[in-house]
């Protein structure tokens, strides 16, 4: 696998990163829609009064009030919003990795002489301390196994097929039941008032697709994420298809979210959301920009309700969805707001009682 | 330069591949809009009757008619457009290998010792026939040294620049002006019944980019085109921006337009238009597609008020926007439609007297 980036930082990136190789075209599926849950009346109805709430409603009044110097042309209109742990949850694991750990009994069906072949042969014993003790590349070799090869149209199906069958071992439901209810509202808040919302993502384009519009009413052409080439061939009836390539085009973490923002949009978003330092340069890039402006970091401080890391603000540490201290300073200075999963939300699933 | 493809097929591949390497943020500017230009009254004012615009008119019927069996949902309706010798004329040569030449003495003047280095100096010599007679390979040294290297904000303010004060040699009026009203009509038809249009240049994306909108009509984030990798970094202030990088992501052309397509958008088209060999797979990929499809390829038979070139149906070869016989007959076996510049279009240019 070839990227155009050099990092010595393993954490994120790099598992990642190998995700991208995969595609999807259509988007009808799934549980539960988006929009079917959206609150009636007042909007936010998920949100405590509070700082971030407030943050949110005045930059709205901003950019679409067109007294307002800082009022933005509906076409201009960009919210970018990460996924993994800002619209979903993502601990223990990214779902997409679960994903494809599942996916291995399939692959070597496929291919039985992989059976004995680690790291498959770990995965297939089903020992969850030596699965989790599998090496950046043994993950790697997974993620290119289980993610490129087959058509976009096969990809598309099986993804599909484990979205809708697949539970969250804690929740016991679909993982596409376990967005946040809030951030759903700000979506849509944002959308009713000439806002198109973009998922930028470091998880697998092709994936996320599958289900954006379903779950978070997002079309699929407003999915960026990490993404691998795909190659155009024909059947033998000559009907043309395009193949998942384990070549990677798009890194789309940290440093790759502008970059992919660039690529994918060609505008520089008037609003982001994240959670973590894969999303700082995002961040930054946004703030960057002339104009009103909304940077917002979730800081996951809910252990009962949902999973409490950081380390930023004394909370555990996390491999994934790292929000270091650094990050929380950076948000301080810059005027980014920081969102407290338990102070600033009301619930935070659809499921959840209303309060 | 990296690229992805192997192809011995030297003619467009390699130098559009080339142009890949730029950028560009914002949409406005330059001379007319498509918009204001739009003919009231009846669709297609620009078409005379016949069997290429009465396929245009009963594609739209079928796919906007609900009781149509082929009716297509508003937000999957997609035609994408390919731009050199399809939107604008092409030859002698493509616009964006013009601006590349005219950028040369300015890269000299910043790197002074390029003066005496081919291919260069040659540039520098003005002398154009041995310029015309620079290699693919001197080009791609031209391309990368006018395209790259640069941010994305300084690109943009210099494509803008020149494209408001070059000139084609023929018309004497600027490249964007260039463009063929009949096709804006379609476009400008098919928006107004819900199909949004994609621009799928083997052009560079970000040049096509900073006059897509005020041109076309066609926002900067529906434009896929050849891409390059852009870096991002931080001036000394620490405001974040995106340099532009020689590294090829996508040359999409051939082949690579599909698989753009599938990256950028990630639905099929219903719709598709054409030219030259570089857009037979995005035709294919389109026709195979489910319900009503549109595959149309424009033929420059009109050497008096355009240009005549082909070599299909005996007109003069080209190594620019090639259109071979095979081409013409896998239309005629595939039920393509193929546009006669000379007898379906009633005026080429908007400036053109109204017939």
């Amino acid at each position: 696998m070839k990227s155009g980036h050099s990092s010595s930082d393993i954490s994120r990136r790099t598992a990642i990163a190998s995700m991208a190789l995969l595609p999807a075209l259509s988007s009808a599926l799934l549980s539960t829609s988006a929009e079917a849950q959206a609150t009636s009346g007042a909007p936010l109805a998920s949100w405590n009064d509070g700082a971030a709430k407030q943050a949110i409603l005045d930059f709205v009044r901003a950019t679409t009030d067109q007294a307002s110097a800082r009022f933005v042309k509906p076409e201009d209109r960009i919210a970018a919003f990460d996924q993994d742990g800002t619209l979903w949850v993502e601990h223990p694991i990214y779902s997409q990795v679960v994903y494809c750990l599942d996916r291995v009994p399939a692959v070597v069906e496929k291919d039985p002489k992989l059976k004995n072949v680690e790291p498959f042969k770990t995965v297939l014993s089903g020992n969850r301390e030596a699965i989790a003790k599998l090496s950046l590349h043994d993950l790697e070799k997974i993620l290119v196994a289980t993610l490129t090869g087959m058509s976009v149209d096969d990809f598309e199906a099986e993804a599909k097929k484990w979205l809708t069958n697949a539970k969250h071992a804690r929740w016991k439901r679909p993982y596409t039941e376990l967005i946040y209810q809030p951030m759903v509202e700000a979506m849509q808040y944002l959308r009713a008032n000439g806002f198109r919302t973009y998922i930028v993502t470091g998880g697998g384009q092709d994936f996320v697709r599958v289900y954006s519009n379903q779950v978070y009413g997002v079309p699929v052409e407003q999915v960026v994420g990490t993404a691998g080439g795909t190659k155009f061939g024909y059947h033998k009836d000559g009907k043309p298809f395009l193949t998942k390539e384990p070549k990677l085009l798009l890194n789309n973490d940290k440093a790759g979210k502008p970059e992919g923002i660039h690529l994918m949009i060609g505008k520089r978003p008037n609003a982001a959301f994240g959670n973590s330092g894969g999303d700082r340069e995002m961040l930054e890039y946004t703030g960057a920009g002339d104009g009103a402006r909304l940077m917002m970091l979730v800081l996951h401080d809910d252990g009962q309700r949902e999973y409490a890391y950081g380390p930023a603000q004394g909370l555990p540490n996390s491999k994934v969805g790292t929000f270091s201290q650094a990050l929380y300073d950076e948000a301080k200075k810059k005027g980014w707001t920081v969102i407290s999963m338990k102070n600033d939300w009301k619930r935070i699933f659809a499921f959840d009682e209303k309060a």
